[in-house]
């Protein structure tokens, strides 16, 4: 029997809705961001139709700071992604969670514990987006007064990401005997220490936490500018960005796994998943209205400030929001989306409102409005026409939007085979159809006995 | 109606137990450490009880170097305590959740971030354990080579905390209005930016959490040092320490709702937790026989081990076990926990073996075996004589331990009138009796309306 390719499905969930003015949406509950009953709703609902996963960004404080906008936005103030998740853990039984965790702000010992703490509350389920934060206001609250430049902290990421996985690797899978007769509770062979000591880090371990069920925290990856690429390339087993047409889309994942490939990896074993934000009605027509009503609810101070933070630029509140962007000056912010945002502005000769409104729905990411149908055929092509390994769903406005979704395009999907009817195992990493990370000692052992 | 003081629990929950040996009792399970259920099984046991909390205390890394010990305790991996309680909040309804962070190796943003949005998942039941961790070990795990000198690190702690409470205080409790129809999300004017620049941190703030039902977490400390004792006094909420005897108990309250009084607090709002670790029998003897079983399981090279630890100095395996503890150099390590140590060996002529034997059970802290009845008695006495507020009780093997605690000796206690029948409120600082942290804001208010 030979197993067809399916879409991977995870869902984005930023709190109330990934609209920026989602949580004034009349199925939005505007109190979404210190609910933990509504992430409850929400990873019930996936996990229920068997979505891969659930996923969290994260932000290192409010990057807004301008009042005039901040004040008419939910999502600066929320629950904090590894917190959060881990109360998550307990009521599900299947469903991903994936965190995202900055590595410019965080430190290695803490993040490999954390997240493999949560695998072992999961049962194997954690999933670690590795970012290195775009915003100087985060900055400001680790001792900084600006971020830290984007190679150094794409140097930082990468001996980061080494210490993770070297912690991770602290116990082999069957380190721990519990023999309480003879009084041993671990085979002392079977602890690596890992004594790391590089350019930004000097770490000691060995990390105190076992190894779970998948071995170890699924590595997720996000950032497409070259330093993000390379990273990804070597690392990453799945990668989640944005790609607004299917170009775009098919350029990226061919260069993602021919950097797979080059770094002697199974290109199938990254996993390419772009945001997408659909808006879905019973007809196109009434998709088109539904999108408009929330288009009409972003106040033009808060369209404003999207647009700087998505292209990491100042204040554009001095120009004409009937004219064009100005020329701007090249930032230290996040490059990849900064240059998607421009190219579109430039293409289409759109105005700076015309910009806010073209990028507020889907913050930069793919935005869908038509039927269940449309929507699942719009899906498959990028998925056929490798643009895509699968997508992480934008809904609109939460819990809403993702039920539309959940019920609309899901059976379609579905019906054609494209998407799982049970769960393939209890882990991230058999649902994402990734290797199980064999400990490197057991894998010297195996290639020894051969 | 005058309300009697009563005495405050909270389960100290060590895993598998607090005694070193606690894993190989019989009723231990020997995989606790990777099971989350049992955690689950613990929180709700306690919470049947109507105990004040569960405590999990910390380290950032596996302490123990020495092989030849440390792979025959089960006490150096398990789950980070921040994930596990937040797995717990979602399970459980009036417990308080109180863990452990140091602050040596933290940054305060992701303290206050992280407590926060437990207090939030669980309700207001946070509590957070100031600790400014012991171990050498952890340093390395933390770019050191060595651990920060005790007199810095404690000044690094107290502006942590400053930090910390800063951000608890960025939103007033009402800042959220969330009025959809305007698009208003908060109050601008209740947004308070912290903007610290201190010796040791830069932090702008604001924090990206919400404010609790509890207002914040409770701040709860650890660590008897003069500095230890300072900052307990200025600003802890609740204290969990070490006393073996009722004068050093006595002394060390009276010492402590002294410097309460001095800062400007009143005494009873910082409350007094010594650990106690109870072995319970029908008769005493059989309590004793219960004690013996236990400490027959510590190996040779475990009990060593363990007082190296607990007094902050190197190997002691060179030394005859059967002679008397030989002079040591000062450390760096935890001042007051070696003191005790030291001064319990010269009292009553201790040899090594002896010696570890003695602090084996409950590592330095009150260990009483007896029946329900008479551990009841010895509860009282020093709850009534000023030794403490409550106790944290550290059952010598779990779940087993805590069962036979909540079994034999709460119904004692509340049989007399000091222990609560019905939690008072849904908060932990309702269920400890501590006041409402007013916001700073809010708190000029009211003065000025009055
Ligand atoms: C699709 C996508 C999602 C991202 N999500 C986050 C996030 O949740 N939190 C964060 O701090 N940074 C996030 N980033 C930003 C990057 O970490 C940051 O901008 C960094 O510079 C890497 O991006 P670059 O390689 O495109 O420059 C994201 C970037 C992309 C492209
Ligand atoms: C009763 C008690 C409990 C402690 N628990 C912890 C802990 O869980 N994790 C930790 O890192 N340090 C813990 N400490 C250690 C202190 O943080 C550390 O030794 C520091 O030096 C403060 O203690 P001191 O004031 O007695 O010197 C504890 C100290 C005491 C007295």
């Amino acid at each position: 029997m030979t197993k067809t390719r399916q879409i991977k499905l995870g869902a984005f969930l930023m709190t109330d809705g990934h609209h920026i003015a989602g949580w004034r949406h009349p199925r939005a509950p505007a109190n979404a961001n210190v609910r933990v009953d509504h992430f409850l709703r929400l990873a019930r609902l996936a996990e229920a139709a068997k979505l891969d996963a659930i996923f969290l960004s994260d932000s290192l404080g409010v990057r807004d700071t301008n009042l005039e906008s901040v004040h008419r936005t939910s999502r600066n103030v929320g629950f904090e992604p590894l917190t959060l998740l881990s109360a998550l853990s307990v009521v599900t039984h299947n469903i991903g969670l994936i965190g995202t965790a900055s590595t410019s702000f965080n430190e290695p010992f803490h993040i490999a514990r954390k997240f493999a703490s949560l695998d072992l509350l999961s049962g194997g389920r954690a999933g670690w987006n590795l970012v290195t934060s775009s915003g100087e206001e985060e900055a400001r609250n680790f001792n900084l007064d600006r971020h830290i430049p984007h190679a150094d902290r794409y140097d930082r990421a990468r001996e980061f990401l080494d210490v993770v996985k070297g912690l991770w690797n602290t116990w082999e899978d069957d380190a721990f005997i519990r023999d309480k007769v003879s009084g041993t509770f671990f085979d002392p062979e079977k602890l690596h220490v890992l004594n790391h000591r590089g350019r930004h880090f000097k770490v000691k371990g060995p990390l105190n936490v076992a190894r779970s069920p998948q071995g170890h925290p699924v590595v997720v990856q996000a950032g497409a500018s070259e330093d993000g690429r390379d990273l990804a390339g070597a690392s990453a087993e799945a990668i989640f960005c944005a790609h607004r047409t299917l170009n775009e889309a098919r350029a990226f994942y061919a260069d993602i796994k021919t950097r797979a490939a080059n770094a002697g990896r199974n290109p199938d074993h990254v996993k390419i998943m772009p945001g997408v934000s659909p808006v879905i009605g019973r007809t196109e027509a009434e998709a088109r209205e539904k999108f408009e009503e929330l288009q009409s609810l972003i106040h033009p101070a808060v369209g404003l400030q999207l647009l700087s933070t998505v292209m990491g630029v100042g204040d554009l509140s001095g120009y004409d929001i009937d004219g064009p962007l100005p020329d701007l000056p090249e930032t230290n912010g996040p490059k990849s989306r900064q240059q998607l945002v421009l190219d579109a502005a430039r293409r289409d000769k759109l105005t700076i409102r015309q910009l806010y409104l073209s990028i507020a729905g889907a913050r930069g990411h793919w935005q869908v409005v038509g039927t269940a149908e449309q929507i699942a055929d719009a899906l498959e092509e990028r998925f056929v026409k490798e643009g895509a390994d699968g997508f992480n769903i934008m809904a609109p406005h939460l819990p809403g939007g993702l039920e539309d979704f959940i019920e609309g395009v899901v059976p379609i999907l579905r019906k054609r085979g494209l998407f799982r009817t049970e769960y393939a195992g209890t882990t991230l990493r058999e649902n994402l159809g990734l290797p199980f990370p064999e400990h490197h000692a057991t894998h010297r052992q195996a290639e020894a006995a051969e």
